[in-house]
């Protein structure tokens, strides 16, 4: 099996790089700055431990790939970016090979299934950041990270024992899950946070906003019938698997969305964290002024290309 | 109550003509070719028995309309441009003034409540074309159509009684629904047979076709607990208000999805349609081959820029 990544930031490119370095076939799609980094360079992964450099097999696009009937695709884009990466698969003559939705979320395995028959997801659980072209950080030890993967329909098959064990190899451990969504909705939950640290910064006393969220969410989910997996500092495998740590010479983690202020690329995957809590209050009756306010808040940042953490907490208004 | 009309193809550019024609305040949102053709000689609205020309009040974004608080937006862009539209309505500043949803399927009221509180779906009826710049055609009599209008969540407000009652009075006949999505679905039904008529043509012999893309629909939706309301020739409504009929001097009606592959336009709604039965079949385990093969068709005719009629029907394989 070979597996095409499909997006080559933080998440992909870890993958990419963790895999190669283990010897499985890859194939990265990228593009832009990160595209020529790895053409001239190859792609390099820093961690609390290790530190290695690939020659990535990378192309600029799904039709470059040359994708076959024994290949899995990896989704590692930006939600932003999931519906144009679909089309550009079915383009490409994609039918149905295994595709896994890494991306933080809910909302990409919906999309994929519309298009696609062989759907999974993947709950990623990896403090990973990409910062310059070339390069991505796990702060994560002993391994880079943890992942539960699934049919995004609920139960399990060949592809996803054939994944788990091929990420484990690459020093990610891989779990099989027969209801990754649930893992999924779970991780969302903490992903309610990524804007808050992002605006306010870690240093803010962001405490009671953040259990707001969660708590809006809570009820959410529970209107709503959909069931979710604690995936937090509570889960075993975080203990076994995701020390936190510094990496030599390197900044200190930051989430996806703070990393996405940072380099001002314009948006920001709240709408799909977030707004799919606000979506579902909608949707079911239930309030949700915390999240609804941070998600505004979020599109307003990315709008102005705020740097992370320049929003004092004095600016949070009374909400509901 | 203006009326920001955002999308000024077929649907769009007939309800800002009938409704500026009766003295509605309207903007419409429109761009490229059509844009300029409003900006120099305004829209003509022509059908069986009308055909006049009116100055539109026409710009070319969100921001340029200048939304404000007592505004209602109706989206008439197709399916694909959805996402873009309400990022551009966020960044204009659109809070909670009502946002109708016109088009075509029933995903677009669930994206608009991700970004927006006060979402309405409007079930279309209305044979209408957009063929050359500056100019819409309905093909219905005595009406131009007929609106389903209500909240997106179900039940009906008073922005619901008001666009009926503008859309009534600019002759397209507005009735206010308390389960419009019902309705929707209803015309989803209906549409299905878009890429059908548009891939073989109106003169092949597509019955039993057609009958097995909607014993599969009918399968999907019954699975899935969704509620659907019969919108089609047994609608009493349609032989009150819609006498289909020919325009003097142009060209007979046909399917938006046809109306887009003779434009060339790249793409098709029947990721919408179609597709939206073989998503809500993947969901709840009910094979549809039919859509499926209907689905992965129309995206290969539009990619290959193919002309409406040009698939004969001894393509269509053993399906199921």
């Amino acid at each position: 099996m070979r597996i095409v990544v499909y997006g080559t930031g933080a998440i992909g490119g870890t993958v990419a790089a963790a895999l190669t370095h283990a010897g499985q076939p890859v194939t990265a799609i990228a593009r832009g700055a990160q595209l020529d980094a790895i053409r001239a360079h190859g792609l390099r992964l820093r961690s609390p431990e290790q530190d290695f450099t690939v020659a990535l097999d990378v192309v600029d696009s799904p039709q470059a790939a040359r994708i076959g009937a024994g290949d899995a695709i990896l989704l590692a884009m930006k939600g932003q970016h999931t519906d144009m990466a679909l089309e550009a698969l079915r383009a490409a003559g994609v039918t149905d090979q295994p595709i896994f939705c890494l991306q933080n979320g809910v909302a990409n395995e919906r999309r994929a299934l519309r298009l696609f028959p062989n759907v999974h997801g993947v709950t990623v659980m990896m403090p990973v950041a990409f910062r310059r072209p070339g390069e991505v950080i796990s702060y994560s030890k002993p391994q880079f990270g943890v992942f539960d993967i699934g049919r995004a329909v609920g139960g399990h098959d060949a592809a996803d024992i054939a994944l788990a064990e091929a990420v484990t190899a690459g020093n990610i451990a891989g779990y099989v899950s027969d209801s990754v969504m649930a893992s999924k909705y779970g991780k969302l939950l903490l992903n309610l946070n990524n804007i808050v640290g992002a605006a306010f910064g870690p240093d803010a006393d962001t405490g009671a906003l953040k259990a707001r969220a969660r708590a809006e969410a809570e009820a959410v989910l529970t209107a709503a019938g959909i069931a979710w997996q604690d995936v937090g500092v509570s889960d075993a495998r975080r203990v076994k698997h995701m020390s936190m740590s510094d990496v030599p010479g390197v900044e200190p983690f930051g989430s996806s969305t703070a990393q996405s202020l940072e380099r001002g690329t314009g948006s920001v995957e709240t709408d799909w964290l977030n707004g799919e809590i606000v979506l579902l209050g909608r949707l079911h009756g239930v309030a949700t002024p915390v999240n609804a306010w941070l998600t505004g808040l979020a599109a307003r940042l990315a709008r102005q290309g705020a740097a992370p953490g320049s929003v004092p907490l004095s600016d949070v208004p009374a909400l509901g």
